[in-house]
């Protein structure tokens, strides 16, 4: 109850009375468990909800949602609140449902390449599960974020370049609606053309048109051979030239990433490495070891095209670990390099074709800055991120970053791009909503509206109601 | 005006005046031309529409949908006519759109593997066009349909087990909205988590919520080495043994097709071949050569221990596609065993695991019917079509695989697949819709409301409002 949220409902007694009934000490209103529950790792102001629910079930969130429902009380789900854009900040205050207690994995069909997890499920904890099967989840934010959370967020990360993102992944999910009834979206069959794509409607909804709670993906077999390098190119010009060519010509590459100078001097710093402080791609192949051979040599003629001539290889499943490890500590490397900033992070996607001139004129606009940043990005899909190291005490710099982000995203949008290539909308990124789906942001509300007329299932995200 | 529908309001001429206005003489309303836009390839009863509007634009369909909403007449959007389920049939009369003129390739942006099209073009003029770049379209329903029909309906073909159906393969659309409105489902970006998937949701959705105008595809790089085989099995179980462990072994297949002895007998005479008839798998493999060559071996090497060891390699492209429209063929060969009759096409698609218990207990039933039929399947995806070769004056045919039809349906159900892979609803499988989403049917209504409250966009398809 300490946050300065406008437009919350007073708490209600008889619905924490009866929640209380319904989960015994599993319900909690303490003010750090709703301090904590209403953050999520980005610089976007928190807001509390007034009580956490740690839920075990479907049922039991059905029951939650219900209780609310009959109250017009909002209903956050939160999964390890590692988003972006401030998705499980209550605004309105009303109840969070934490999901991560519900962290079985249900069913493991290996003969069908799928899985059903419940929603509180890491990713980690399902490969590791996954351990002795051959088989694996590629889906892979950075963050170990719970797999509700990354459906509800349409999440990707590194090696969407090859096996897509969670919208190609998902195959059904369980959803609890606004009223409190329950539904599989989809079937286990690989297609379908029966009827409207709920699935795809529910993946990157953020909890507002329903909170999911089980989790049907796809899953792959652990690839016969794995290898991975890194490379320095002489400009971001030319490792963004190679990455272009590389997708173009077809190869299959699993992971292709752009690292600046900035971040790679973070890096080396942050992980003690020693890599040339230069523009640098990180690449992973996957396949057999003939196909692996085949796409290295691919690569090393595109990239030798471009000045990219120092590859440095990582064949052992340790060198690979440590390599990405590197790469997935990015964003604490940069916060490292200036002591007690914080991160505001911002990403977009573009056609790839737009990718080097957009990032060339976006280091433009930073070089005009004086907050310092990093880029980095899954550029196989035309995607980066920049992190501004801000100091959150100085005014100046927070307006500095929102219009540097706005500069950013308005490019991203003039280059029949978006907003948002995978942090997803929550608060942070709303305003730009109207400017990147003109008339189809109000088929987005339409929708809103039918599904959660209460407008109770986390408010004031993705769309004004 | 010669359907026997009920509910159509009577021809309204002040809207046919109007729409004169607009179109000139690509306004029709000759019984032929009415008659012939009621009509798709299926057994279902035709019903023809009052009218149909030959349309040049995303304009013109905006303006008809707009004079037809004031006068809340339905409009049916058309585009080759070979749809499966009855999808264009004009069930309460109404307003045809015709979309096979707006037939232009818009743009092709290679470096970004994507083209947009208008909605009329299909597959086959898109690929012809594409010929000299190098890239290609590989979705492929069999026939030569429209890519906005293909969009409507989620079409996916021989081969969606790599390349994905429409669902992974559309970016954005053109979409007119019930109330005329036009909007754009999304960027030209890869990926994008700016708010929910509208792409998805009018993929599949068979002109029940808009109508779609406008397509942006991916596209790929014609491979550098293509090859293509044919193997007959001892045994349907053996044929599909050897798909699953195929596909569980992630060679990745580009096309792998079964046809029974039923429809091997019916092609070879059909097209005057000379395959041994047996249960028979179709291959194609994509890659470079030395992928190929790999992915060969062990597709070999699984089919040999399945006793499937008489492959027959088609290599140059004439080869291929002699082999290729042999399969594609195969609905009209099936028909042909017994001249005068009629089609009665089915479709499922179960996990794969599934699939041989699926196949063999179907086909204890057809056993045990005195109907003909022909087993065809893109059996990679665990997809399976039937086709009944029925007298269509013989009432009790018809009933007969009415029955069959529901026991099929009703059997992938049970094993946690759908009721039709990739041929949709229309109003053929309306029927099947509560058991196959149970209260995730009352969602589809709710949105199907909430977008076309006037119930005017191809009403009496896929939900009953």
């Amino acid at each position: 109850m300490t946050t300065p949220a406008s437009h919350r409902a007073p708490p209600d007694r008889s619905l924490l009375d009866s929640l209380r009934q319904l989960l015994g000490d599993r319900l909690s209103t303490s003010a750090a468990v709703c301090a904590q529950h209403g953050r999520d790792e980005s610089y976007h102001q928190p807001h509390a909800p007034d009580a956490v629910a740690f839920v075990h079930s479907t049922e039991e969130v059905a029951a939650i949602v219900s209780l609310c429902a009959a109250r017009k009380v909002p209903v956050i789900a939160f999964g390890t609140g590692t988003s972006l854009e401030g998705h499980v900040a209550a605004l309105r205050g009303g109840v969070c449902i934490d999901l991560s207690q519900m962290n079985r994995v249900l069913v493991v069909h290996a003969e069908d390449l799928d899985t059903t997890v419940e929603a509180g499920v890491t990713r980690k904890q399902l490969n590791e599960y996954l351990r002795d099967t051959g088989l694996f989840f590629p889906i892979d934010p950075g963050a170990d974020a719970s797999l509700g959370g990354m459906a509800a967020t349409r999440a990707s990360g590194t090696n969407a370049v090859r096996y897509g993102t969670m919208r190609e992944n998902v195959l059904a999910l369980t959803v609890v609606l606004a009223d409190g009834r329950v539904i599989r979206t989809a079937r286990r069959a690989r297609k379908s053309a029966a009827g409207y794509d709920l699935t795809r409607l529910f993946v990157g909804s953020e909890g507002t048109l329903g909170i999911i709670t089980e989790v049907t993906l796809r899953l792959y077999g652990i690839p016969e051979a794995i290898s991975a390098a890194v490379c320095p190119f002489p400009s971001l010009e030319a490792a963004v030239d190679t990455v272009i060519l590389t997708i173009q010509s077809g190869v299959p590459v699993a992971r292709i990433e752009l690292l600046d100078e900035a971040q790679i001097a973070a890096i080396n710093k942050y992980s003690k490495l020693d890599h040339r402080v230069a523009p640098t791609l990180f690449f992973e192949f996957h396949g057999s070891e003939a196909s692996v051979a085949e796409q290295a040599e691919t690569v090393k003629s595109i990239a030798a095209d471009h000045g990219g001539d120092d590859f440095r290889w990582a064949t052992t499943a340790e060198e690979r670990s440590r390599l990405w490890q590197a790469r997935h500590d990015a964003y604490y490397a940069a916060l490292a390099l200036r002591p007690g900033s914080k991160g505001w992070a911002t990403d977009v996607c573009v056609p790839i074709s737009r990718l080097a001139e957009c990032i060339a004129e976006t280091k433009r606009d930073l070089a005009g800055s004086l907050i310092p940043s990093a880029l980095v990005g899954h550029v196989g899909d035309g995607n980066f991120h920049l992190v501004f190291m801000i100091d959150p005490n100085r005014p100046e710099e927070i307006a500095e970053a929102g219009r540097l982000n706005e500069r950013i995203v308005a490019r991203a949008l003039a280059m029949d791009g978006t907003s948002t290539g995978e942090h997803g909308v929550g608060y942070g990124k709303m305003d730009f909503m109207a400017a990147e789906h003109g008339d189809a942001l109000d088929v987005m509300r339409t929708i809103k509206i039918a599904l959660d007329p209460g407008n109770i299932l986390n408010p004031g995200k993705i769309v004004r109601i």
